[in-house]
This record gives structure tokens, C-alpha cells and sequence, in this order.
């Protein structure tokens, strides 16, 4: 290991005195601004490292941003993490990114992680697994931020930052019928998770306000991805009296039941009228284009990283007390796949 | 703030000895498994916190580890990175991930804040305007490892992980003159990032190798989003004698060319052929599906990250002057956009 440059060998080499290296690397405004440039790339130039270690125990600060998501491989999430990363960039903080893979029990063991490695705060989409909040007690108790976003759980006592699920899937399923759809299956994840929890009662309420009855046969629970299309519409096939609407939870699996739909011989929208969820650049590629929930990932992302620093600089336990949910604004695009009209 | 728990804390609780403690929480086999399990518990619901600041001023080790991406929002990205993710996390090391934007000053910036945040180790592909390495002289300089993937400039003296970008432009060239084209669009990204530059060297390979002469007309530049398929249709429209062939830099840009190509008339695959590049999700939904290339962004993180932990471990300079580079395997997948016979 080779010696650490100090400020003292920066002073030496420049021939000022340490107070002012120290001063300038500060930026305190006491040294001119020719100085500080010449302070700062002489430090760069020789590999100074500030001591973040001695900074980061007095400040009892890491100025690192702990992020946990169900999975780092997902359009939608890679999204959200575009607009933290940005957010938290700006504003002078590292991201430190791990994925729950859908395990809660991976979740509690980076939970734990983040804490001990003590982050700042912590951004959480839950696992699909995860039945309790207790994992994260350790940091109300330090009265270190947590904020959940989309994957927010059925938790009250959390802060969170979400779309309107229900309000959204309502929005869909009306579509649906206003298209003159009656028989509409919904096809979405694990009733445990708050997003597909809300989307089943908003498609709920829809038939109802439209007073069309429900039927427990048009729902297919599915893990959503992109080669669910064949099992999806084998069901589909056989559905009595035959189906007209289909209303499937993310466009990736949208667009397999579309491919396989299409293999089959249904025409759409003229046989069976499809909308997706997410507005993925697949909805716009494939054919015909796909009526969908356009769901903002990444101004999601800034949202919920801007909230979590401005909590980091006031008395984070009132506000998070008084603010229980942001909700971000989502909206129906209505496309070639259901347009009959 | 709360006062910090400490191992005397623990001690007291549960009426052991802090040194017991102490080697309960490092793991230490002289305390029994029960023992260890029961400090373990309360040390959690206590909210100790190990004391990673002076454990890391003791080890000189952060087990941070740095990357850098283009843009988080990227599928090939969020696969790499997924595949780093769990490599890192089973070692015990946190991901610290930033995104250059594509420019260079702002890879310069967070390659900076990489170095004063003091990670282990850093993953970083480039901006597609980095022109030289000289932002990661300081790491070379500490011997703190740095390793390249996919985007790793056409510098000879740094250590990268890529696919055979050249061979696999080569093998989806010499594809498509099988098929029977004669005329075949290349469209590529940036000449100065190394992937597009070796993809274009392997498509003129492959027509040399098959006595087809090169014409400039037929190389068209884009930033290849999911958008840039109807300027890419208007230039190919123009172009005399007419084209028989498309190949693609990636599979988002071949869908749209793809979709715009159908809406303009053209028949795929007997009018114009199409190959794209990555076997992303969208590749296997458009229709008719797209021949590409299997780019395995998953195992490439798993490989770089992998290989990075191992430099950590041991004479790092020796490992990485010996090794240059890393080849990990790419395949083409043939589907129906480009089957003629």
C-alpha cells in the first residue's frame, strides 16, 4: 500500500500553508477561487483522498442511500432507479443498491446489511413474501428514514410514495366496457402484494358501477412474465360464456397474451379487446399497439429519493408521522388494442 | 439521538461476558451455536449496529464496491447488474451504482466521488464520449482494481470484460447473405464506443468474406431507441438498388424499424431480412419474432464482478497486467424475421 497523501503534502508541494489546503478543500470562502482551483487539482493530481471516514464520524453521516427492490432486472424498476440515482447524485449522495429476489428472507438480510453498513436512509419495495414490517424497526428506532414506494405492503403505519392502483385499474376496466366489453378477465400477481390488491378492487368496483356482475372465473393469478401468454390464454379458450375484455397487470405479459391470442385466430380488439399496465416500450412495439396505464417509474424515483433527503435535514419523525402516502398521478392510453369504436 | 448500543449493553442483558459477545457477533467458533443465536437475537431487536467505521479504519476496506453504467434505464444494464448484485451480496459486499448520463464529465465526476467514498473495488462502462482513462489513474495509483465491461473504450492497457463484438457482427452479417441478401443495412450506435466500432469491423468482414462489396450508403448512424425505426425507414426507402437486409445494433431499434418497415408495405422476411442485437424480452414478442444475438448481460455482471472480488484478494497488479481481457460467449438465435429457406 502506498503512503496516503495528506493535506500536509499538498501544502509542501504548493508551497501555502496546510490551513489553507484544508480551507480550500473546504471551500471556504475565505480562499479565492484561483487558489482553491489550484488546491483542488493538485490534490486530484496526486491522488488525495478526502478522509470520508473521520468526516463521516463526526457528521455520523455516510452520505450513502440504502435502496432494496424486488428485482434489479425489471423495466420498471430500472426506471425508478434512473430517477433516484439522479435525484441523489445532485444532491451529493451515493446509491448502495441489493434485491430481495421476491424472499423476504433475503430482504431482512439486506435490511441488516444497510443498517450495520449505515446508510442515511433507506428506499424499500417490498418482497412479495413479506408479511411484516418488524425487519425495518431497527432504523425507526435510530430515527433513520425509510420510504417504501410501489411495493408499499398493506402496512398503515409507513410511509409511502404510490400510484392510485385502484383508481387506475378502475379506469381500465371502464374502458373495457365502455368498449362494449362484458365478460373481462383481470390477470395479475400475488394477492398479497398492495399493487395487485388494489388493481383486483378497482376492477371490482368498475364492474359494479357499470353493474356488471362479478365472476370469480375470470381472474388468473400468474407470475406476470413474458411467456405467461400460452398458459394464460389456454384458460382463456376455455371460458364460458367466451370472454370479450382482457386486462392483464404489466405490458410484457400484455404483449404474450396478444402473440398467443393472435396464433389462436382472435382478432383484437374485435374479438377480444386487451389493456396493459406500465406503458413499457413493448406496448408501443408490438401490434396491434397496446391500451395501457401509463406508470411514471422514474419521476416515481425522484419523488421518493427527494423526499427521503429532505427528510434527512428536518425532524424526520413528525413528518412522517403526518404524511402517511404521496400519490403520483397515473393515466389511461388508449391505444389500437381496445380502440372498437 | 438515541445512545449507541455497544456489546457492554448486550453483555449486560443477557448476563455474559462482552468478550463472548464480541466473538458470538464476528462468528468466532469457541461460542456454541445456541449461545450465538441468542446474542444474535438481541443484539437485532436491541439495534446494535457493528461498528463498520472502525472495523473499515482497522481493514482499510469499505466492502463497497463501485459502478459506473451509461443509464440505469437500460435492459442490458439492469441485467448486468442484477447478475453483479448477487455475485457481490453472497461475498458480503455492497453495491455503490452511479450513472454517467452518457457524458464524460459526469463520469469523471462520480468516478471522483467513487474514489473519496473509498470502494473496494470499481465496474464501470463508459460514456460514449470518454476519450481517455485518466480520471482512473488515482485508483491505478492506490491499486484499487478497476475493471471495464461491454463499453471498454479501444484502450489496449485496461482489463475488460466484453463479448466477441466483431465475431458476432460477423456471424449475423454472414447470415443474412445465406438467406440470399445481397444489399444489408448495418445501423449502429456512436463509431467511438468499442462495441459498435468491432460490430461494424465484423460486417465488413463478413461481406469481404463473401465477395460482396462495402458501400458507405448502406451504414446508417442512430442513438437506436425504440423511436428511431421511422427515420431509419425514411432513409432506407431512398436508397437505390433497393435493400434486401437490415441488421440492427439492438433489438428495441430493430421492433421499431421492424413495426415502420410493416406499415410501409415491406414484407419481413422476403422483402427486407432482419437481424438485431441482445435476445431481449421484445426480440421474442414483435412479429414476426427477431434473429439476434444472445448477448448474456446477467452473466457478464456475475463474470466482472466475480473476477473483480478475486483481485481483492490477491497481487492485483500481477493479475491484471496479465490478463487483458475476458471473453465471455455470444451466440446468433435464428427466428422468423430473417428465415427465408
Amino acid at each position: 500500500m502506498e503512503k496516503e497523501i495528506t493535506i500536509y503534502d499538498i501544502a509542501k508541494d504548493l508551497g501555502v500553508s496546510p490551513a489553507t489546503v484544508s480551507r480550500a478543500l473546504n471551500n471556504h470562502p475565505a480562499v479565492n477561487e484561483k487558489t482553491k482551483k489550484k488546491i483542488y487539482n493538485a490534490a486530484m493530481e496526486m491522488g488525495y483522498q478526502s478522509n470520508v471516514f473521520a468526516s463521516n464520524l463526526r457528521s455520523k453521516r455516510t452520505n450513502n442511500i440504502g435502496v432494496i427492490v424486488p428485482r434489479l432486472n425489471s423495466s420498471f424498476q430500472s426506471s425508478v432507479l434512473a430517477g433516484m440515482e439522479k435525484v441523489a447524485n445532485e444532491a451529493g449522495f451515493n446509491l448502495i443498491i441489493s434485491q430481495s429476489l421476491e424472499s423476504k428472507d433475503k430482504e431482512i438480510a439486506n435490511t441488516h446489511s444497510m443498517f450495520n453498513s449505515r446508510v442515511d436512509g433507506l428506499l424499500v419495495s417490498l418482497a412479495s413474501n413479506t408479511e411484516s414490517l418488524e425487519h425495518f424497526a431497527p432504523f425507526i428506532k435510530k430515527k433513520i428514514p425509510v420510504i417504501f414506494y410501489d411495493r408499499v405492503g398493506n402496512f398503515e403505519e409507513m410511509f409511502g410514495v404510490t400510484i392510485d392502483n385502484m383508481k387506475a385499474a378502475h379506469q381500465a376496466t371502464s374502458h373495457l366496457i365502455e368498449q362494449g366489453c362484458q365478460r373481462i378477465v383481470h390477470v395479475l400477481g400475488n394477492i398479497k402484494v398492495n399493487v395487485y390488491h388494489e388493481r383486483l378492487k378497482g376492477y371490482k368496483y368498475a364492474l359494479l358501477d357499470h353493474s356488471i356482475p362479478f365472476d370469480e372465473n375470470l381472474i388468473i393469478y400468474s407470475d406476470l412474465n413474458e411467456e405467461a401468454g400460452y398458459d394464460i390464454v389456454q384458460k382463456i379458450k376455455s371460458i364460458e360464456p367466451r370472454i370479450d375484455g382482457l386486462f392483464v397487470s404489466n405490458d410484457a405479459c400484455a404483449a404474450s397474451c396478444l402473440k398467443q391470442l393472435k396464433l389462436e385466430g382472435y382478432r383484437i380488439p374485435e374479438d377480444i379487446a386487451v389493456v396493459g399496465f406500465n406503458n413499457d416500450v413493448i406496448s408501443r412495439l408490438v401490434e396491434p399497439n397496446i391500451t395501457t396505464i401509463n406508470y411514471p417509474g422514474y419521476e416515481m424515483g425522484e419523488l421518493a429519493m427527494r423526499n427521503l433527503i429532505n427528510h434527512l435535514d428536518v425532524n424526520t419523525e413528525n413528518l412522517l408521522k403526518n404524511t402517511n402516502r404521496i400519490t403520483l398521478r397515473s393515466e389511461l392510453i388508449i391505444r389500437e388494442s381496445s380502440k372498437r369504436k
